[in-house]
């Protein structure tokens, strides 16, 4: 079996032999099917978040249990899941409140590792470390029960994994996290595969407007085949003003920065009306630093926020989504712009940073 | 009849004779009985706001209906009233969603002026501009209706002029804005009039931790008087690390931030918990910034927000705060450091900026 590894930052992704130890205990094998290519693997790949080497990444996928790991109870074999890239212990003061994004229950070990701190994949008796634990552009991996989520079967695969992460990223941001009630006016910066899906969600919460903004119209057309009812680019002039003139001259109800650089953060802020919500979606570099008027906070009863994962709760809102697109309620067919070989994977990363897909998937056979 | 004017920024108020046109339709008279120092009266006296001068400033009074114009229904002659230094129109987009704080409905004329841009009170033969359109240091002021709220008249005058900014302002961003459960941990930043409010709305609401801090030790100790389970002096090392250490590691659930500097901005975001919510109350520097990661936003899924106000509904709010007094559930009686005479409104300015006193309350006779 093959899989995608990084062995040095900044270098393409090498698809090489890899051998993988069973499941233990609280474990699962998983036979990948499909695996997207998003934005937080290039992350890894180019060194902006630090990891141990050599790793497989992925993190946004879907497969086949093919075996599980004593005492699990939650799937079997044959199950088809869409893995979850946050563990979840279910006993923390987090889990326990409905947030397991925030688990803190499983923080005792490195994140690249099993929960045991060792190393199931291996290449040429190396252990190869698996980002967020799942490492997806594998063949097969064994990842902690809990990290994968059983759905229905008719789900078609490339759509199941992008439920995984910026499916739930988006919507979730919409319907989790910010919980829009219909009616509301919308701004979401930035139109890849997150910004669309948070586009996406405020259709299917019944946003009455739903601004779309990014650099490339090529993206603002996409934005409304997925429920945009206006779009703006912000290499204009005067975006705030534009914004400002499509609402009634307050600003929008909530913004939505699915890009979260200095200047976006900005926009988002601005762009809200007097007890209006800012929500940071995409994940920002590190270091950044953002800036706020705490006067206008007061001022206009202002909101900002972070959300990550679309503050989902796996286990219960992947089925959903999953039910949302076989009733035609979410557009996913859509964000495949194009599928990849695993052999192909550096492909995809190159479409994906030169701003030609929604999104690119790896189908395994 | 006597007020208070300040007739150039920088310099002392003038206590001088001042003549008052009656109330016309939609408007009160009435004569003032109790009227507090704040800091926001300071903003406006040292010029960090601006304004159009001569101004009488004021804004957290109590008083006694004498007079009412035409069509005026929801108060009468002879009424015990407590100043709402914000319009509400009651049919905008916010009042009608129970927001009456972000009212934009009487936002068509100046803000020191009535409604229909006149003034009522004049000396020798200027008109005067009414701070937030009541100034309140003054014997008695003419203004809108919608800006008194009707109360018991067994609540003591100084107790009742507080409710009208510092308990309101305190209290309701505790109750009102963030709305924390019994149980909560909370942080709060400056021990002022509305710090201490802070304070004593988070004991109200059952928090189990009540942090205060200040640079003042003095202060500090106030603050346990008003709730306060732990107390640290910011001049002390490692802030961030003790709050920490006071709430398992993690941080505290909400952190309110009563002075609003750049500092205690980002004091509040870094002592928050993941999931935490650091709220900005204290009203800041119009020109002054706050940075903050959105990383960390993102990643611990935090929430900043404003309050102005204490977003509170002054015609439901006040009297609920008032009675909350007289159940002895709020001291307000601690925060009666001092009491002038209108004669002596410089002094109450310059105790308050050497943080001699919790509050000082001018008593009218």
């Amino acid at each position: 079996m093959k899989a995608a590894v990084l062995f040095k930052v900044n270098e393409p992704l090498q698809v090489v032999d890899v051998e993988l130890d069973p499941p233990k205990a609280g474990e699962v094998r998983v036979k990948m099917k499909a695996a997207g290519v998003c934005q937080s693997d290039w992350h890894m790949i180019n060194g902006d978040w630090p990891t141990q080497l050599p790793l497989v990444p992925g993190h946004e996928a879907a497969g086949i249990v093919e075996e599980v790991g004593a005492g699990v109870t939650s799937v079997k074999a044959g199950d088809h899941v869409i893995f979850s890239f946050r563990p979840q212990c279910g006993q923390c003061r987090y889990c326990s409140a409905g947030r397991p994004v925030l688990c803190i229950g499983r923080n005792n070990s490195p994140g690249a590792t099993l929960f045991d701190g060792t190393l199931r994949l291996k290449h040429q008796g190396t252990g190869l470390y698996q980002m967020a634990r799942i490492g997806t552009f594998s063949e097969q991996v064994v990842v902690p029960a809990e990290m994968v989520v059983p759905i229905r079967k008719d789900m078609p695969w490339p759509q199941a994994a992008l439920v995984g992460c910026c499916v739930a990223t988006g919507v979730g941001a919409v319907t989790r996290h910010a919980k829009i009630e219909a009616g509301s006016t919308v701004l979401v910066i930035g139109c890849g595969g997150v910004g669309l899906n948070i586009v996406q969600g405020a259709a299917l919460s019944g946003a009455r407007k739903i601004i779309a903004c990014d650099l490339l119209d090529r993206k603002l057309e996409i934005a409304r085949k997925f429920g945009a009812t206006d779009t703006i680019n912000t290499t204009t002039e005067k975006v705030v003003d534009q914004i400002k003139a499509l609402t009634g001259g307050l600003g929008v109800d909530y913004a939505f920065d699915a890009v979260s650089i200095d200047k976006t953060q900005a926009l988002a802020i601005d762009a809200i009306c007097p007890g209006g919500h800012a929500v940071t979606v995409g994940v920002p570099p590190i270091t950044m630093r953002a800036t706020y008027s705490p006067f206008a906070m007061v001022f206009g009863e202002k909101v900002v926020s972070g959300t990550f994962y679309g503050s989902v709760r796996p286990s219960v809102d992947f089925p959903v989504l999953v039910d949302h697109y076989m009733n035609k309620r979410l557009n996913l067919d859509g964000l495949i712009s194009r599928t990849y070989k695993l052999g192909e994977i550096n492909d995809g990363f190159k479409a994906m940073m030169a701003g030609e897909v929604a999104r690119g998937v790896v189908v395994f056979d």
